[in-house]
């Protein structure tokens, strides 16, 4: 039977947010399949357990840059294929347990990987970063206010930044705002440059929003270490070539009107792995190189 | 006696533009001289003198980031200190000719560097620029429509690449419109890249919008060429030390509102003179290294 609007539904869902980050929208799908293991219609385990592998396999290729969403879906289909259950009922109840427990590692892991962050920021330092991910907002959660200042680019065209620099103002960091076109300069002014990530390929090369590899190129122009942390949930077992690079409709953008203008909005940029000084995550800082 | 109130009128609207590029404004800055050598209240020669003098000053140091505006202003004060003129009416006359005379010989010297910068673009190629420049736009005139595609950047926050982009489009030139974040994806896609310059520094290096520095490093990540492209009246006598860079207001950057937060809005930035593969002017095209 199932429940085709429903797995539709959660799945646009996934595919049409532009504001979280992938760790968020891979643990939103995991609420999804929860709440799908105690609503699907089903006559036995067997019907339930084959409409959430499906339903898991829909979300998992849903948003194609951001490896936590396709990783934390496998893991899930995983596990529920594995599971030794017959009866329907605790089927759901051992199912949406799995999608709480996964939940709940990915959220300790991003706790752990903001942890291992924080130590690598001095008093007095400046950040720079850019877009929005809560992993770097996590770091700041474990530093005294005032601990260090950060410079936040506002990521045209969504404007993820702004949320960012908002959020982080709340918690009283002295934040920086400026447009993307600035930080050749800005990075100049700063201490380190630390990004949260939508995907660690498999040759370490940083997926996250557009904008990220100039940052990164303007680090090592100015001679400053970049970072990318983010849960080892990141790490995508592709490498670069063919990764697939999420693009929004073009009229986000407001381009001029005129036949001959063609408007693009790629969502990521890749940068590559010579470029990142180390990658932090819930296992510690592995600094490139080494 | 002057006309002090024209001379802040005329100099706070070279101050306010936000919108056209150097070569433009130190044009209209000869257009108020003239303008001024035929409307001032002046007793005499002398004292229209003192006051095309004075005025060319102000009008000198309105835009510190823009050397031809420094540069054309000072070739006017020049020429117009050394008038061997006595009669009033002829002062007004002579001074206004050497206004419209500089404005014309900016004029070429903006086409003529258009005129080399077209020589270096190959049918097919794919030209990246950011920002909007007269002079880059003038290098179009020079090809046949369709002879090369352009991928514009908007130029947050003041948009003038969407400007930039519509007349490019109107020439019939077929333009991939960009935000500032996904230059470091798009400049691999590219050709070569061309911007216009505010100012060439005793060094080399480049004076442009913000934004510039991020193409220049893109461009040399991907290894294609970046070029400058401008009239010689652009070259600064000074160098990067201590030149000072304009900086609009920090709302036009919409922050987010919160004590924390303190938006910046650097209206330049400098290319050192390494990124930069060649200086195009209307003497032709200078390599670097050569």
């Amino acid at each position: 039977m199932g429940d085709s609007a429903f797995r539709r539904e959660h799945r646009q869902a996934l595919i049409d947010d532009r504001v979280s980050g992938a760790s968020q929208l891979a643990r939103q799908g995991l609420d999804s399949l929860a709440e799908y293991a105690g609503s699907c219609p089903a006559a036995d385990a067997a019907e339930l357990r084959r409409e959430l592998l499906a339903f898991a396999e829909e979300l998992q290729f849903s948003r194609p840059s951001m490896a936590p969403v396709y990783n934390l879906a496998q893991r899930f289909a995983d596990q529920v294929d594995r599971l030794d259950v017959t009866d329907l009922a605790a089927m759901r109840t051992r199912s949406a347990a799995i999608a709480e427990e996964l939940s709940d590692q990915s959220l300790e892991a991003v706790a752990g990987a903001a942890r291992h962050a924080a130590a690598l920021i001095d008093a007095g330092a400046t950040v720079i970063t850019h877009s929005s991910s809560s992993t770097v907002r996590g770091i700041f959660e474990y530093l005294p206010r005032d601990h260090a200042r950060v410079i936040v680019s506002e990521s045209r065209p969504g404007m993820e930044g702004r949320d960012q620099a908002h959020a982080l103002a709340t918690l009283g960091v002295p934040i920086t705002y400026i447009t993307e076109a600035q930080i050749g300069l800005f990075a100049g002014e700063a201490t380190l440059a630390i990004v949260g990530a939508d995907a660690i390929l498999a040759d370490g090369a940083v997926v996250n929003r557009a904008g990220t590899l100039l940052l990164a190129l303007a680090a090592r122009h100015h001679g400053i270490p970049f970072y990318a942390c983010c849960e080892s949930f990141k790490h995508s077992p592709f490498g670069p070539e063919g990764f697939e690079l999420d693009e929004m409709p073009a009229k986000e953008v407001e381009p001029p009107r005129h036949k001959c203008v063609t408007a693009r909005n790629i969502f990521f940029d890749i940068t590559p792995a010579r470029l990142v000084d180390g990658w932090i995550t819930e296992r510690g800082t592995r600094r490139n190189g080494s």
